[in-house]
């Protein structure tokens, strides 16, 4: 059995709000995407963030999005490319000094929402990104999503990329997600979603929606940890899988 | 002649919103307080200000202030100290990776607003600065005002202080500021605030709102870069004295 | 048995982030505080609220508060009375023009968390809030704390006054409430609530922590919806009162 | 001599931000376009602007845009039509409190920035818009660019529309503008200037780029304040036009 990373957006509250089990899925993921103000997250939820990973052994990430509050950095915005880029470096360098002033080292950085699904197809996009995480430093590692512009952009500024596929989410042929409105986008069944992580991660294989086997290479496993059903998903994959922070050797 | 250091707040600015002459006063200064986007400033402004300050030599400092943009960090807010603790290790953290993404060190910080007159005479709220500054890093120096609580805060947390004067304002006899509601506060001629300055820097000394002299130790004056005639005032300052960066030997 | 209207503060969620049980509450109260954006809600849940409160019959009143969506509002700001009167003004016509658009009319308003605890004391802010109030409309009643500086200001700016009352909160024999930080603030037991509305309300009295018989004059009385606790008791409050929306004859 | 109203957006400043000529422009106006807080202005600046308007017997109406400060709403946003409309419902009746606070009614409603060049090619888009202005009242004019599916819309939801041409702009031969990324976009010869809305308001006719003549209705000229070169070509236009505000007869 391989070992593969389970990564998780976490610290999503704001002041009052509060988003997410995030107490409940950390014990069992090893990577934390944390919120960095912009879209979700405050200075206080992301030191307590910080916190929790660094009590739990789990890897610490930024996961950095559009300056959209209300709209949780989830629509597209027209943002100029060196507006994005210093957008990022300042999202990443709050959590880095939020998470070394815990002695906490930050290990990856993970796009948020909107921009995440548009640099999956936009390279000159996907590479302001990973040029912003570059510029912060050339150590920490790109969750990019599997085949996409994303590891393409990565690789080009000398970055370790982190291959993500999802857990609950159906392939179409051409290993592109299926939209979310498409019945059978999403696989609720537990044991149907272990079964599937385990053959990406053992066997480098999806079956696609089509019932046709896709190549596909995989770091790490993208889990949520927004509901109770969520939690026992991330909890059974947990059990089922070899789960290894990435970097690790 | 005693060399002194002379700091201007800068990247005050804010998207289509510019602020402030910060390329004519970059010209004089050696110190550069750059807001962090809480109160003012945005991840491009903050690029362009920390690109300037490089290009001229002058040191860049983090210039953190309340989460009060619409009051340009000049009110008054209650705010936690754990919450104001991270939100400015977040500020110097998003200024400090910028800034080191163009290979600029971050030397210093000096609080802004309503924040900083607060923090002259309340010791715990000093004392939270200071902590959030030892947190980011132990080498950045604490800019604050001579003879307050920030002196005392920096010491017990092992910052270096860097202690301020101001060149256009005049002191009552206890050696606080006039008060800008009172006659007198601010000193409009040039000669006059340049001779103040040379008594202060080579003295030790400045005289009283009353014709008292008092004693005051500075390393670092508080100029302006808003107006034509602060800028012209901070040339004559720059003419007349030795400036000198803050750490430098 | 005497009529009474139970209010409630709504429409506190925000983009993404919900907050308070406000499906449930609605249906045992008659006026609804609903946030405008400034320090909760957001235009669609304004616009969701003023619809589940139409639909219930239930009373709209705004309920703005200071500009600090992170600190909810409840965080002490010194803010310039003229901002203030205009940022109210600004607030309670967003939520007007939203209510008017569904062919609902505005009926109350009440000031939110800090600016509220200020305004109980302080006869100068009481007056900015109840000048902006009747430049609103002088149709506006003005919910106040009973005994407070408030009622003394809606009445010199000619506003009908709803005097509030607290169900679960402990009274101080000055008639104060007891500062949440003391053991006993908060009464937690439903028929011990709801006797004491019920002797606030019938007999104009209320016995104090120190059990003194205080005379209070109560028009309205505030509930909370945010946990299923708090909804429970609303709705024992509502079956053991005559709940009678404010300004109905 | 036919008579033409004069449309200038106004109230662009925010808090210790000041962006425009207001109190110069607003001598020569006719119709002053007030910012609502979302992408520029705040209450204070609404206040004075309308003070501002009022005295100079201007029209005032809301310049309502996407919720981005920094971007000053002139970056494409993907709204939900829902929220666009009751965040268009918010903004205009937030300046309506305002304005009828000083005993001044609203006029006008003209969307700015990203949001108003989407809506003159987007007919949804720009049905949106009109229903939340009819929304808030059917007797508010909708300022639209002519002969775009604004002013569709406007009609099709039973609101007065005043078609809109540019003093200072080039056109293609089919009556769009001429990209501002194109040389010959912006006229700057005020006497040019002049001689072409003398065209479009007496003859109906304005050349285009390319030398040929276009038919043009035109109800009001869009000019602008953020200059002194601007703010003196208006000057020239109010001198050589008849200019009158919308609606009056």
């Amino acid at each position: 059995m391989k070992p593969v990373d389970l990564n998780c957006d976490m610290g999503e509250s704001f002041g009052i709000y509060k988003l997410g089990l995030d107490e409940e899925v950390i014990k069992y993921i090893s990577s934390a995407n944390i919120a960095c103000g912009f879209h979700a997250g405050d200075p206080v939820v992301m030191a307590k963030t910080v916190r929790l990973a660094k009590e739990h052994g789990v890897n610490v990430g930024a996961h950095p999005g559009y300056p959209d509050l209300v709209g949780f950095g989830r629509r597209v915005m027209h943002v100029d490319r060196e507006e994005l880029k210093q957008s990022l470096i300042y999202q990443i360098g709050a959590l880095q000094a939020i998470a070394e002033s815990q002695g906490v080292q930050l290990k990856h950085v993970k796009p948020h929402g909107a921009l995440n699904n548009q640099a999956a197809t936009d390279l000159d996009l996907a590479r302001t990104i990973a040029e912003a995480i570059a510029a912060v430093s050339e150590d920490l590692i790109f969750i990019a999503m599997a085949g996409t512009a994303m590891c393409q952009a990565a690789e080009e500024f000398g970055l370790t990329v982190a291959r993500e596929a999802f857990a609950d989410r159906a392939y179409n042929d051409d290993g592109t997600l299926v939209s979310r409105k498409q019945p059978g986008a999403v696989i609720h069944d537990p044991d149907q979603v272990l079964e599937r992580v385990q053959r990406m991660v053992n066997d480098g294989v999806v079956i696609s929606i089509n019932g046709k086997e896709l190549p596909v290479e995989v770091d790490t496993i993208c889990v949520h940890g927004d509901t109770k059903e969520a939690v026992a998903m991330v909890r059974k994959l947990s059990e089922g899988l070899q789960v290894r922070p990435l970097g690790s050797k």
